[in-house]
C-alpha cells in the first residue's frame, strides 16, 4: 500500500494545477440555492457534476425531491445525484455526501474580490464562494479517482456518492430520499464520510465525531386584548412582558447553568478516553476570543471551553417577539410577548425528555407568578444530539491517513450546531459516520471571503484518498 | 349671574346647528402634524383660526418656534397663536390652551367613515378626525364668546389664549415660547385651563387634577463583538440577553410592585379628601375590562385599579432592542441588547431621586451576576408628576359651573399619563392650572372612528362658558 499511496501523493501533487483549475470552473456556477433567481445555476453545477462522473465512468442516478415554495414561487428542487464508482463485494463500500449548492455572496457586501471567481492570493488561499463550503471538498473525492485513474491503480473501496443541491436551503427532501435508498442505492454501504465541516484551528487536521442537538422553544405570554399605553394602564393590569421576563430568568443562569431540573440528568459522563483527547486540541482561549472579538468567556481555559462548546448542553435567550424592538423610547405595554430560546442538546439527551422537563418547569414557575395572563409553550423544532465512537475503524482509519499525509495524530473534536444529515445517515442506515474536514477554521464558510488554503485542498485530496486505502485495510 | 347665564345656554342651543357646521369646517382641514405631507394643512387651520380670531374681534399675535427636522425633511412648525379678548383690570384673566393639530388618519385604518368628513350618526355622535381632539374644545370657547356677542353680554372674564400646531407631534418649540411669555402675553394670567383630556366614564364629566410624571430608560448589556451563532458559541460566552433578562425581572413583580428600593418612599400619603373623592367616581372593574379588552387586571375593585392607574407609581418593561424579534426561529446570540422600560412617577417624586434609586439598583443588581459583559443605564426622558389642589377657586368654580350644566358634581380624577404643557405652565406661571375635559372616555382620541357627541359638544360650550362666569365670582 505505501508505494501506491506514494504514487497516488505524487500524482496530486503533479496535477494541483489541473485541480484549481477545476476548482475554478465550479466556483464561477453560482449555484445559490436559497436565490430564486439563482435557482437554475444550481440546476447548471448538477449537470457540471454529472459531466464529470460521466468523464470518470462513474455510474450515478439522480432522485427528485420533488417541488418546494420560495418566496411565493414554486420551484423544482435540484436533483440528489447518486453515484457508484466500484461494485467489488470484495471491497468495503463508503459513502461520501457532498453538497454542490452555495451560500449567497455579493461583491457589495465586503467581498475584497468578485465571489464567484476563484483568486489565489499571496497567502496561497484560493477565495471564492463555494470554495470551501462545498466544492473543495466534493472535488477531493473526484480528484482522487482521477489520479487513481491516470496511474492505473485499482481503487481501493467501492465509493457510493451522495451529493444534494439545497444543503443551504434545508435539505429539503434529502431525508425521504435517503430513507427510501437505505435498502436500495445505499443497501451495501460499510461507513459514512462527509467532508463539509472545519479543522477546530489553523494548523492541525480533526476528525469531527459529535454534533449537538437542539430543542428550539416559544414561551407567549398573552394579557390584555391590545397593547396598551403604560402611562392609562401601567399599575392595572398584569403586563405579559413583566411574566414572561421572570420567566426567563429562570431558564439560565448568568454564568450558563440550566436551571430546568432534570435536563443535566442524562448528559453522558466523560470518558477517560474523551478526557485524553482535549489536552492536545489546536485551540486556546485567544482564539475564541478572536472568533467572538471579545474576552466575555465563561470559562478560563481552553478544555473547558471546548466541553462547554461541544459536550455540554447550553440554553440561549434568542429574543422576544411582540415587544417594542425598535430604537428609541415607546410607551408600550405589549399584548402579546413570545419569547425565543433553544436548549443545545447532547448525548443522551432525548428530544421528549427535555421537553417534558420545559414543559413543566415552565408550568411551575408561571403558576408561581400567580397572573391573570395566559402562557403557552411550544417547540418549534427539535433534532437530536449525534456522537460516533471515535474508536470504530472508520475513525482509526482516518486517523492513520491524517498521520500519512500531514504527519500528527488528528485532534478528535465535535461541533456545538447540528448537521442534520449526520443523523440521517446513521439512523438510516445503522452505520458508524465520520466527519473529516478539508478546510480550516478560518474559512468563512458562511461569511464574505470564503476561501480554501491551497494547501488543505490539495492535502486534502491526498487525505480522502489516503483515507479509503486505510479502509481498506480494515475489517468490519 | 343666572340670569346671564340662562340667556348663555338659550343662545348654546339655538346656534348649535351653526356650532356643528363650524366643526365640520375645521374636521375638513387635515392637519396632521406628524406627516410632511399634511404639514401644509396645518397652517391652514392656523389661518383658519387667525380669521376666526379676528371675526370675533380677539386681538392676537403669532410666536414662530421655528423648523425641526422630520423624515429627513427640514420643516417650519406652525405658529403658536397667542390671543387676548379683554384686558379689563378688573377681570380675572384667564389662560385657555388648546391644539389645532391632529393625529394622523386613513379610511382604510378601519375608519365606518371619511375621517375628514365630520359625520353625525344616529346616536348623536359626531364622528371625525379631531372632533375631540381637539377642535371641539377649541371651538367651544369661540362658540362662547360668539354666543355672549350676539347676546350683548359682557364677558365675565380677560380670555387669555394660546393655540399650538404641534401637540401630536411633540409640541416642538412650545416650553420655550410659554416659559419666554410668562412676563409677556401671560403676565396677567390669573389661572389656566386646559381641555384636552376625557372623562373618566360615559355620563359624568370630570376635573382632572393630576397627571403621572415618567422616567424612561433603557439598560444595555454588551457583550461578543458581534452576534454569534448559539451552536458554535452557546456555552462558552457570557450571554447578553441572560444578564439583561435577569435584570429585568429583578425590576417589577408580576403584580405589579415596584422592587427597586427607594423608589416608593416618596409617594405622598393619602389624604382623606383625596380618598373621599373615590367612592362616587364614574368607573367600575368592567369598565376597565372592557378598555384592556381582557380581564388581567390587578386589582379586585375600581377604587384600587384607578389608585394603581393614576395615584400610584407603574413600572413597564417595553421591550429590548437589539435581540430576535421577528416570527420563527433564529439560532442567534445576540451581542447587544437594551432593555427599555419606564415608571411613572407620582408626587412627591423627583426624577434625580429616581435616577439615583435606578442607577445603584441595577449596577447592583448587575454586580451580582459575575458577568463579564458590560452594562449601561440610560435615562432617556424624565418628566415629573403633576397635582393641584382640587380645592383651589379654580376648580371649585369648575366643579360649580359642572353642577349648573349637569346637574351633578363632577368627578375628581387624576390621569395616569402625563399632559407635558400641564406642567409647563404650572411651573412657568406658577398658577393652579385645571384640566375641564369635554368629551368622553369612549371618543377614540387616537383610534379610528373619533368622535365627540353632540351633548358633549354642546353642553361642553355652555360649560366652558359657566366656568367663566363662575370664576368672576371668586376672589383668588
Ligand atoms: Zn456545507
Ligand atoms: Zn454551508
Ligand atoms: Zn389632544
Ligand atoms: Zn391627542
Amino acid at each position: 500500500m505505501d508505494a501506491q499511496l506514494k504514487a497516488f501523493f505524487d500524482q496530486v501533487n503533479k496535477d494541483q494545477e489541473i485541480y484549481i483549475e477545476r476548482l475554478r470552473e465550479v466556483v464561477a456556477i453560482p449555484s445559490v440555492s436559497s436565490d430564486v433567481a439563482l435557482r437554475p445555476q444550481v440546476f447548471r453545477m448538477g449537470e457540471w457534476l454529472q459531466k464529470e462522473l460521466k468523464r470518470l465512468n462513474i455510474e450515478y442516478e439522480l432522485r427528485d425531491p420533488g417541488t418546494h415554495v420560495m418566496d411565493g414561487v414554486t420551484l423544482q428542487l435540484p436533483p440528489v445525484i447518486l453515484g457508484a464508482y466500484g461494485r467489488d463485494p470484495a471491497k468495503k463500500t463508503i459513502l461520501v455526501y457532498g453538497h454542490y449548492d452555495v451560500q449567497p455572496a455579493l461583491k457589495e457586501d465586503g467581498w475584497a474580490t468578485e465571489p464567484f471567481e476563484l483568486v489565489e492570493n499571496a497567502k496561497g488561499e484560493l477565495l471564492g464562494r463555494g470554495s470551501t463550503d462545498d466544492k473543495g471538498p466534493i472535488l477531493g473525492w473526484l480528484n482522487g479517482i482521477e489520479a487513481h485513474q491516470k496511474l492505473g491503480l485499482e481503487f481501493p473501496v467501492n465509493l457510493c456518492i451522495c451529493f444534494e443541491g439545497m444543503e443551504e436551503n434545508g435539505s429539503e427532501g434529502l431525508d425521504d430520499i435517503i430513507v427510501a435508498e437505505a435498502k436500495g442505492w445505499f443497501k451495501d454501504v460499510d461507513a459514512v464520510c462527509i467532508s463539509d465541516n472545519y479543522w477546530l484551528g489553523e494548523t492541525k487536521p480533526c476528525l469531527t465525531y459529535g454534533l449537538r442537538g437542539i430543542s428550539y422553544y416559544k414561551v407567549a405570554v398573552k394579557g390584555p386584548g391590545r397593547d396598551l399605553h403604560s402611562g392609562v394602564f401601567g399599575g392595572t393590569v398584569h403586563e405579559p412582558m413583566t411574566d414572561l421576563t421572570h420567566i426567563l430568568s429562570k431558564l439560565v443562569s448568568p454564568h450558563g447553568q440550566i436551571l430546568i431540573p432534570g435536563i443535566m440528568d442524562d448528559v453522558a459522563p466523560l470518558t477517560d478516553a474523551e478526557k485524553a483527547s482535549y489536552p492536545s486540541l489546536d485551540f486556546c482561549l485567544d482564539t475564541l476570543h478572536c472568533a467572538i472579538d471579545a474576552k466575555n468567556t465563561l470559562h478560563d481555559n481552553h478544555i473547558d471551553a471546548l466541553m462547554g462548546r461541544w459536550r455540554y448542553p447550553s440554553l440561549s435567550l434568542h429574543g422576544i417577539e411582540g415587544a417594542f424592538s425598535a430604537p428609541g423610547a415607546k410607551t408600550v405595554i405589549p399584548a402579546k410577548v413570545i419569547g425565543k430560546f433553544s436548549i443545545r442538546s447532547v448525548p443522551n439527551m432525548v428530544p421528549e425528555k427535555i421537553d417534558a422537563c420545559v414543559n413543566k418547569y415552565i408550568n411551575d414557575e408561571f403558576a408561581k407568578l400567580c397572573s391573570k395572563n395566559q402562557m403557552e409553550i411550544e417547540c418549534l423544532h427539535a433534532g437530536k444530539p449525534w456522537v460516533a465512537s471515535f474508536e470504530h475503524p472508520n475513525y482509526v482509519a482516518a486517523a492513520s491517513a491524517v498521520e500519512r499525509v500531514f504527519g500528527v495524530k488528528p485532534d478528535m473534536t465535535r461541533e456545538g450546531g447540528s448537521i442534520p444529515v449526520t443523523l440521517t445517515f446513521q439512523d438510516a442506515l445503522n452505520k458508524n459516520v465520520l466527519l473529516l474536514p478539508m478546510g480550516r477554521s478560518s474559512d468563512g464558510a458562511h461569511s464574505i471571503n470564503e476561501k480554501l488554503d491551497r494547501s488543505n485542498y490539495i492535502e486534502g485530496t491526498k487525505l480522502l484518498g489516503a483515507y479509503l486505502w486505510e479502509l481498506s485495510t480494515h475489517t468490519f
